[in-house]
């Protein structure tokens, strides 16, 4: 079939009813996660302190390949969903590459990005439980703004430790979750211990996430009813954005075409596993050959350049040991505008997947970025998020290889969302201020 | 037919092929414009000198009901259009309305509103006459995105206006439109006579729709090779933007609704027209009795207060004279956020059909659309431009009549664009800095 329709949606009725969990059916399932003192493996109930239970069990699922999506969350996936699977043929045009171009555009969530997705469903388990406070981390602003809207629509309170650089270059973002009715603080802050700590040390201290993880979750733990929901990383919440992958699949099938490539941005995992995922589960069981590349700022490149260890998630050592590609949990990044990617380390199933050579990670550097997404403004229109530039930089040197091959290849990636929040870095970019980090162990 | 569906699409196919000219339609057809000299009416070869001619032509065509959309725009439109028409089911709750509430969600185009509708018409029509520039004004700073984007899609440089309160206020639009490779000016400027003008009589003049319209038609006069292009007022711009209307029609059909009422913000009348037209020839020809309300700031409400007379369309006095409801060419508004409705006069179709009773307006004060657009942000996740708030204002009143009446109508409205450039306008309104503003004749 032979179609030059530009973009491919679902009916309602098509969006998926459950979600993809990888872990099932990996050849090597990931290592449990260790209680740091006694270095014991953790049950779910282990988690219940920080997280509400539903994700708990779902952290820690490795037999069921599928999981329902409750109706109430995919009612909420109805509002923008199925989002639009789009052939960027501007894009194909401007770099005069035979390779035939797809991206899934998560930017037209209400909220400009994939990370509604799995806020809604973690406020809506959250609600079941009783809960009445959640509380989170946000480095790009992205999914802190998903949590305010998502806590809002299921009557929750929401407070957001927003990382002090991000706070400080992407006011807007402040504004948009206090419009929802969320309380955003500046994190590293006086208002936890791990915090004060951190400024002790370092009153210059301009965050990460790993610092804001910290203190969100020592607040989740001192304050009754209240959980700790976190955008990435974990293995649930790369579950619950695998509705962007079933999706894509379905609408590749309406574009005629399969993807020889599927590219994400890669922070902590969550838009890359949500595109991934349910196309890698063809490689593990009917033998398709689809390479998966996950793309890394340069200046943060635990993939690339990271080891694979047990380590912390976060900056304080809250968290429990986690079986990752790391930088180490200390690890600062340099102040790059991609803060959706400033984390030290990989989530536990994409870890695993690259120790055994299911998928591939290039590091990109913070102009190249730049230059990619500004290309791409000016070929499709949309004015992509700093962290999606990364893909996007991944998508054009796959395509330039394959112009240089006069290779027809397929490409996929996850656009994950907007970058219209972010536009003082394009500024930035823009007039020359903005500048590579080199990445030193 | 029932369906609780919340989006409605249409496929590439259905993307409408004409756009509708209620020119040809009117029981009274509008009245000409005329030269401010000789107050002779003007044929479409006298505004060969500021647009290109085929737009011309069609300012002035009261022949064709159906023009045809060519195929270089009709394959751009594919890239975002159909458009959305969304059932707000959230708003309705947020009501306990018993009114149904549908949206156009024009804010998914690459740009972020409808005016891209009419900005690529224009650039097509311009690049397809051997224009190399064109020129153009800019309130809220929707339509300067819109032609940056346009231009370079079509290869042409752009020089846009930007009003000097909006270009303070939201320097994050004039990245974008720097992105996208246009230059960018604020006004009044001292690059222009006309600006000079302004700014020797009053250094601190802030600017509006009017002064910046004066700026760029001189630059287009006095440029060769130069077009000037308008983003609303003008007859051919509401045409392009019927586009909107005729794909709503079709997509109310599949929602299985015909609306009684039909709304949009109101500044110089591109989107309202853009939705209401298609709709209200129904009226015309049909039999049907929708209503149409035009929604327009209180502090610059040239449909509610203002006098149906021949005015010129700038502050300068370059354009023709037109017949409309116009609050005075010389007339300063207020500076409320909502940029796109600073403008002192109504479109020449608007105002002879609000003459002859055909549609109504009402007009809103600031901190009621605000406060409608918060409540539509928390119900339905979009956060709305400010012009586009005053319309769900409007709406907002309608849907609570319902519920006094228990009468359960259909509301359709546009969703111009969304408020993501705007924030600090939320911001502002959150801290209670906002205020309201008279209008004094």
């Amino acid at each position: 079939m032979k179609t030059n329709q530009k973009r491919f949606f679902l009916s309602e009725k098509e969006i998926p009813t459950q979600w993809y969990n990888i872990q099932a059916e990996m050849p090597n399932k990931p290592m449990p996660p260790l209680h740091p003192a006694t270095r014991e493996a953790l049950k779910a109930e282990d988690l219940y302190g920080v997280f509400c239970k539903e994700c708990s069990r779902q952290e820690l699922d490795q037999q069921h390949p599928w999981i329902d999506i409750p109706e109430p969350v995919r009612n909420l996936y109805r509002t923008y969903r199925s989002t639009p699977l789009v052939r960027a043929y501007g894009l194909e045009r401007a770099l005069d590459t035979p390779a035939h171009i797809y991206f899934k555009n998560e930017s037209v969530s209400p909220v400009g990005s994939h990370k509604l997705n799995s806020a809604l469903a973690q406020a809506y388990y959250c609600k079941q439980e009783g809960v009445t406070n959640i509380t989170t981390e946000t480095g790009a602003g992205q999914w802190g703004t998903a949590v305010a809207y998502a806590a809002q629509v299921f009557g929750l309170e929401a407070a957001v430790y927003q990382v002090k650089i991000s706070y400080e270059q992407k006011p807007y973002r402040r504004s948009i979750m206090q419009l929802y009715g969320a309380q955003v603080i500046p994190s590293p802050s006086m208002s936890t211990r791990a915090g004060k700590d951190i400024l002790t040390n370092d009153p210059n201290n301009q965050g990460s996430l790993g610092t804001a993880i910290s203190e969100a979750i020592e607040l989740a733990r001192e304050t009754p009813n209240c959980k700790y929901v976190l955008g990435s990383v974990l293995n649930h919440v790369a579950l619950h954005q695998t509705v962007i992958g079933l999706e894509a699949e379905k609408q590749m099938e309406m574009a005629g075409e399969y993807p020889d490539v599927v590219i994400g941005c890669f922070g902590g995992g969550s838009n890359f596993g949500g595109i991934a995922f349910p196309f890698m589960r063809h490689n593990l069981s009917d033998g398709k050959q689809t390479r998966f590349v996950a793309a890394e700022p340069a200046s943060c490149p635990k993939l690339t350049h990271g080891k694979f260890c047990y380590d912390f998630g976060d900056v304080a050592g809250y968290t429990p040991l986690l079986p990752m590609y790391s930088l180490g949990h200390d690890f600062m990044p340099a102040n790059i505008h991609a803060g959706g990617l400033r984390y030290h380390g990989a989530g536990v199933i994409v870890s695993q997947l690259l120790k055994d050579g299911l998928m591939e990670a290039v590091d990109i550097r913070q102009l190249e970025s730049f230059s990619a997404g500004i290309l791409f403004a000016k070929a499709e229109g949309i004015v992509p998020a700093p962290e999606s530039c990364h893909a996007i930089a991944a998508v054009i040197r796959e395509a330039e290889r394959c112009k240089l091959a006069g290779a027809q290849k397929v490409i996929l990636f996850n656009l994950s969302g907007h970058g219209l929040i972010d536009m003082t870095a394009y500024d930035n970019y823009l007039a020359g201020n903005l500048r590579d980090y080199e990445y030193t162990e």
